[in-house]
């Protein structure tokens, strides 16, 4: 026999049925015992009437515990005022399992002690909304590049010799060949998968040994990565405002209930449209002149300065065309000029900062050598990206969106430490 | 303007239109070229008749090597006889890049010498096919879970203190918390996720620092586990012959072309529908038996001894109820007979070996501590899992199932090393 949830007792109105879950919460009144049934799927108030039910059942519902899981059986009857417009006549219900004094209760908490508690912290019902957002955002994400042609190309985690210096990489022995250390980016390999499969994404965890302690950072953290062969920075830019709308607009279609338990205002969210407002960084910089900031032109952009550029905007905002000296080697150059690099950042709107990171990749062989060698770059360790352009080079282009920023932004959250099931931080690589 | 592929001609007939790729092949006949045309979508024969073309443009498709890159003109034709159903009269064609001499000829290459240019080998019409049926394997595994309201639990990757002993993990420096160990498996989290949102799955990389050479092995490897509150063995075993119909009937439906390109025996393939045969540990020793292997009653199964058993039958086979002395510390025993194991392997037709393993898991507090203790294992380092049964435990189970060795079993490989991008192996974790 299928078990039924909570999700579904709307389609069984009127119906006896049995459901399996934990005790959210309670309260009595009289004759009256309400009993909040979770299941993951939802909230259920089920209401214990002391003549419906056996004297021991009723006397029961007394002793039960937050967290103690139990088997209630009874009518499902609309409610409107209830969530999920349900609510059950408890006719029957049987203990599973007794829960001791449950750590995490209504009174506030410290974060440490709940982060503590991570493992029991995410039964909570702002945790499940934010998990089920994420769930969300991951579909989403996959589905849009599913649904344009690209293909999953996933990047290794294990990688060899540090391309970049080894000070931000997490390193393990790797049998006889020396260390391994474990990747910050799927990109170069992402740029091999475009020219076998034209566009292609990566999907996976993404990991900085840095040693930032912020609202926006994890040691470890998921990115998804597309490329794609003959695209140039426009196209990245059309693709990466495309991408974030519909994102956005996915949640906002399904999620609306979670948002709702987050007391997230939606106008922010409903205005992510396309098109995105495209400004170059020298306008960025102009701004925060005009915003009293005293910013050196040339130097990348820091969080502060991206919250006043953002607040500018009521939608995410793409600053194109970077000092190619604050961006990463690989990137091409402006062809009108070659001071800048024809890369892109967007920033969320509400100060949650830089979401995507992306450019049009340099593709002649002899820039791309000569920026291994500005850089310091040990040449053999790329000698197969170089092939790339050896072989068939062709324009391409790609971004990096980082998913617990996006969460956090989405959700509207203070910190990104609770937009993973288990955060990893400086601090913090426990339970 | 949008760019059109070509898996998208067949809507272009009797169209001029330009398209950008890589040659992948080529002959002449007098006055013809046959230029084969790659853009990672599919193969287009780009037919140029020396009339039709510039001199210019004539000579130099014999100059074009392979993989050069180019941007081709023409007009799209009907061709029944060619792949995609369609073939260009070629106008005007203009060299993107140049390729210098291709390591990847059509001649034989040893497999070293193939994984060193594994970067260059993902283009090989082989390999490209692999690579989307192993994307279609990703997407039907999330569509199964996600259509059938489970939620994604991502489960770290980075996890503290060694619970099984270090001899197999990976491990890496964490700050000043000593160090971290790369996850061999997220099930333990994925619990801790059953409890809160009811039913759920990971899906990420997962790392087994093994010394094992085998062609079913990899250092990293990608594998999906989900875990349901409230299910039993049958639930678990219902869930995974589900999961494995769906997963082979989506590839069948629609990658039809690249199991072609495989050589696929596509019989093995149709057979994999519900019912899945059940069978006991005590019946698969019967079986070997039967077949004169000298297996002694209580060990685990071998590689050898799942291949003469999966032999029996025309689709995998699970067999459930193993001895509890060969099974993991968390899996509950059978009330029936408490030397038995509620565990469930599944093992692949063809000799591909086990695909997943799972079990319902000890739910019961004192048993689990009793286990712990049993497998002299750090009882400090499971508090927070055992936490899950001190506050509402409820019988669950749940599974794992290994992406490559999935991936290698559909399309019928030799060595799981070409089921993934890049392979990491005990002699490999290049490039």
């Amino acid at each position: 026999m299928k078990k039924i949830c909570i999700s579904e007792l709307k389609n069984h109105v009127g119906e006896s049925v049995t459901l399996y879950g934990w005790l959210y919460n309670k309260r009595s009144s009289g004759k009256l015992r309400f009993l909040i049934l979770r299941d993951g799927t939802g909230y259920l108030q089920c209401v214990t009437f002391k003549n419906s039910v056996s004297p021991e059942v009723f006397e029961f519902t007394d002793k039960l515990t937050q967290e103690s899981s139990f088997e209630v059986t009874g009518t499902i009857r609309e409610e409107a005022r209830a969530t999920g417009g349900v609510e059950m006549d408890v006719a029957d219900l049987k203990i599973i399992s007794h829960a001791g004094e449950y750590p995490i209760t209504p009174k506030e908490h410290g974060v440490e002690f709940l982060m503590d508690h991570r493992h029991l912290w995410v039964r909570s019902s702002k945790q499940v909304a934010i998990l089920k957002i994420r769930h969300r955002i991951v579909k989403a994400i996959r589905d849009f590049f599913d649904e344009r042609g690209f293909t999953l190309f996933d990047a290794p985690i294990l990688t060899p010799a540090a391309c970049e210096g080894t000070s931000t990489l997490f390193e393990t022995p790797y049998f006889d060949l020396g260390n391994a250390y474990l990747t910050q980016s799927g990109q170069l390999y992402a740029e091999a998968g475009a020219m076998a499969l034209g566009k292609v994404y990566t999907f996976g965890p993404t990991f900085r040994a840095e040693k930032s302690k912020t609202r926006r950072h994890l040691t470890e953290f998921w990115m998804v990565e597309p490329e794609v062969a003959f695209n140039d920075l426009n196209d990245n830019m059309d693709l990466a405002e495309e991408f974030l709308e519909y994102i956005v607009q996915s949640v906002l279609a399904d999620r609306q209930e979670e948002l709702k338990i987050l007391e997230r205002d939606v106008k922010f969210l409903e205005a992510v449209k396309r098109p995105l407002p495209r400004i170059t960084y020298d306008a960025a910089v102009e701004i925060l002149h005009k915003n009293g900031v005293e910013f050196e032109y040339g130097n990348d952009l820091g969080a502060a300065d991206e919250t006043i550029i953002s607040n500018q905007f009521d939608r995410p905002v793409m600053v194109h065309r970077y000092p190619s000296e604050v961006k990463a080697f690989y990137m091409k150059r402006d062809p009108e000029n070659p001071k800048l690099a024809l890369a892109v950042d967007v920033l969320a709107p509400e100060g949650y900062g830089e979401i995507i990171g992306g450019s049009q990749r340099e593709d002649n062989l002899d820039l791309l050598l000569e920026r291994i060698k500005e850089h310091n770059l040990p040449e053999e360790a790329f000698s197969w990206y170089l092939d790339l352009r050896r072989y068939g080079s062709v324009p391409h282009a790609g971004f990096g969106l980082g998913l617990e920023r996006t969460v956090s932004w989405i959700c509207g959250l203070d910190h990104v430490r609770e937009t993973i099931p288990f955060a990893r931080m400086i601090y913090r690589n426990t339970p």
